[in-house]
């Protein structure tokens, strides 16, 4: 590797004038003073930048021209020097006193690559270079990749669903400690939730684990995700299907979410995943695990796997002004449920009563949730409320709005009758209800 | 009125025991020291509870079982009296040298009385009665109270928000220091929005006040949130349309969110509202305003009423398993606006593609956010983000989903041309885009 590897014009010129090459470890005094690794930079990065590995793993970028002061320090305590990071046999060597993990790509920013030509992020590692992209990893654990496909998470689709859970499903007696889930973030809780309910009491904990910056960029999330990610798997003693990210800005706090209670809920930060309603499962600070969570995540002791689905489902946002008539559309495309995202307790207009009449008379499943971002729905304490109970819609408690979608479909999918469906939507069956 | 009006059973017992009636100061020794009045019951009330009123005019309930003390004290600080709560005169009774407030209600539990035989909630009260419940408004302010109609705000439709304009026009020049919307919380965050554009640069504050508890009830918050909104009216020296509400579960902070960037977050909470991605505007402690809200909440500064819509803009909340034949049908029914709540930075997946250039062919207007409940849309990252932006998709910054939907209506309603709509939709008009 070039010794400024990435380098051009000003950074270039500024590396040689203070003999500094990539894989230096530096201090550099500027807002604040930093200690880190100088990282090679990618084809058509700009020429303003330094980028430098901190000791946390995670990159930043740092403008030349705020630099005060830069010098060359005896190598600090190693995370991945640039070369070895690209070197694969090394850190995929296995070491047998390791625990096993699997991880399973299935795309997303966690496995892109910038193209510093067009300033767009694609998607191009496979599940082996995202492992050996973090060396970190295999000091932690013997993580075996594979990947199933590679999609940003806003074109999977249910049928990618239905291949991640068979695949899980085929691991259900491994010996892995845990199974990693590289994700879009997109519709991460949207997956999270279907595998959920499809793989009920599935014995093995889950992660899906995405970021928000991609790997090769400065201040990406993902090595810190990955790395939490293992950290919990290999020491949670528990199963369940969890989102595992920055609980927030800070690096060095990563949040372990119940794939049933969580949302992204916010476009752009890396902390951008939220536990509506409580705090996070577990969250991890540096090597410490804190457990929020009580009980199981499972409901269900046995593993009980039901990998069918349904898509006829409607998801109904109301709001001032919703055309009935866009209701009796999905009436008549025979779809199999509706969720409504009601106002406030679990609300919609009167002009909507005879379309709901029509729908229920159908028998088609109808389910209640709020828009409200947090709380319960409940539908006794205002007429409006009781004459929608009336109607034949079922208050779905303080579920999601998505996950209710999500469980609508795969509840259609394995029932044979409406109350068989009414039955396994009230069901709590991986802690979509909360207390 | 009876000395232990509505008190029944057990609850009887334990007064008639302790020597102590309705309207007397009492200090409690339960699980913390209270203070305040015994407040009568109604009709059919359960005989567990006692109703006291605390010096900060908030009611609660509390549960004799858990009382260990109870003595009458000497008369606390009066803040009203029940038997005077119900004199009209004296609470409305004029004082010319206060400032003048605008009361319209529109109904919302801020207007309704718990129906004691049912348990359910029903709008009875009238805007005069609204104002003579709560007897400390009359100090602050005159108060002219005035009903405009009385509907649950499930049943708010466009219909009303153009009535709700019409009447505050007719009010633009008035001498009302500031006006006061009582309105139910499910659909208040929509109304605000429609003022917002449809009034744009109105000169007089507007508040938009509701309850999550109707005012007959222990712990109702409508007597508080009215106070703050005065308070907040009369001394805010600035104009705009807000909502305001209980910051949270304490009873002295009420929160003034700007009606634009506003969302009612949880279901059942006091302090139910919550500013998206930024602090409330003005908190109210007590009586000192603080002001977060930098520069003017409208963007125009001359009042430029425009009071029309078009209701047909329909609201694509995008998910895996979305089916793109839905849009198709809303393509059919002509409508004139469709705003997607797409995932992450404002994506949506390739399935839906045809249909949306199908859209973009016959002139609808298809506006971009996000169903991230924070966080700006920026669609040139990824590479369905370009795709779709040149599919005609218009990203609508950090503009909130149900704040872009309205003013679609409000810009469909008010533009002869599609690009005078794209321009009104990116103009920020009333702080509906921030920073």
């Amino acid at each position: 590797m070039s010794e400024f590897r990435g380098y051009v014009g000003k950074s270039l010129e500024f590396l040689k004038t203070n003999k500094i090459g990539v894989g230096d470890s530096v201090k550099i005094l500027a807002d604040l003073t930093y200690l880190g690794i100088i990282m090679p930079r990618y084809e058509h990065s700009d020429d303003k930048h330094l980028v430098l590995k901190l000791k946390s793993g995670y990159n930043i970028g740092l403008e030349i021209e705020k630099i005060e002061k830069i010098e060359k320090i005896e190598k600090i305590e190693k995370i991945s020097s640039p070369e070895k990071s690209i070197d694969k046999k090394e850190s995929l060597e296995k070491n047998p006193t390791l625990p096993k993990i699997l991880l399973l790509s299935t795309g997303g920013t966690i496995a892109s690559k910038v193209d510093y030509r067009t300033g767009a992020v694609t998607p191009v590692l496979t599940a082996e270079e995202l492992n050996s992209s973090v060396p970190e990893l295999a000091k932690m654990a013997n993580v075996d990749a594979e990947v199933l496909f590679s999609e940003y998470s806003e074109n999977i689709m249910p049928e990618h669903w239905i291949k991640i859970a068979e695949k899980l499903k085929e691991y259900s007696n491994s010996n892995y400690s845990g199974i990693i889930i590289a994700h879009g973030t997109d519709t991460m809780h949207y997956t999270s939730s279907f595998l959920s309910f499809a793989l009920a009491g599935f014995p093995i904990p889950i992660a899906l684990v995405g970021s928000q910056r991609s790997s090769d960029r400065a201040s990406s999330d993902a090595a810190l995700n990955l790395i939490g990610a293992i950290k919990f798997l290999v020491n949670c003693k528990t199963n369940g299907v969890y989102i595992v990210m920055h609980k927030d800005e800070n690096d060095e706090t990563v949040a372990c979410h119940m794939g049933t209670r969580v949302r992204k809920s916010h476009t752009s930060k890396r902390g951008a995943f939220q536990t509506i309603g409580d705090n996070p499962a577990f969250i991890i600070v540096n090597d410490q695990i804190h457990r929020n969570m009580k009980g199981d995540f499972f409901k269900v002791k046995e593993f009980w796997p039901r990998i069918n689905l349904n898509t006829k489902v409607a998801l109904v946002k109301y709001h001032p002004g919703y055309d009935s008539n866009l209701l009796g559309k999905i009436i008549e495309m025979n779809y199999g449920g509706i969720i409504f995202e009601g106002t406030g307790l679990g609300h919609i207009g009167k002009t909507m009563y005879d379309n709901v009449k029509k729908a229920n008379e159908k028998g088609i499943f109808l389910g209640m949730t709020s828009q409200c971002i947090d709380g319960r729905v409940r539908m006794t304490v205002y007429e409006s409320g009781r004459d929608l109970l009336n109607l034949g819609i079922i208050p779905l408690e303080n579920m999601i709005p998505e996950v209710a979608l999500v469980k609508a479909m795969w509840a259609l999918g394995n029932s044979k009758t409406l109350e068989d469906v009414k039955q396994l939507m009230l069901l709590n069956i991986a802690s979509e209800i909360s207390e």
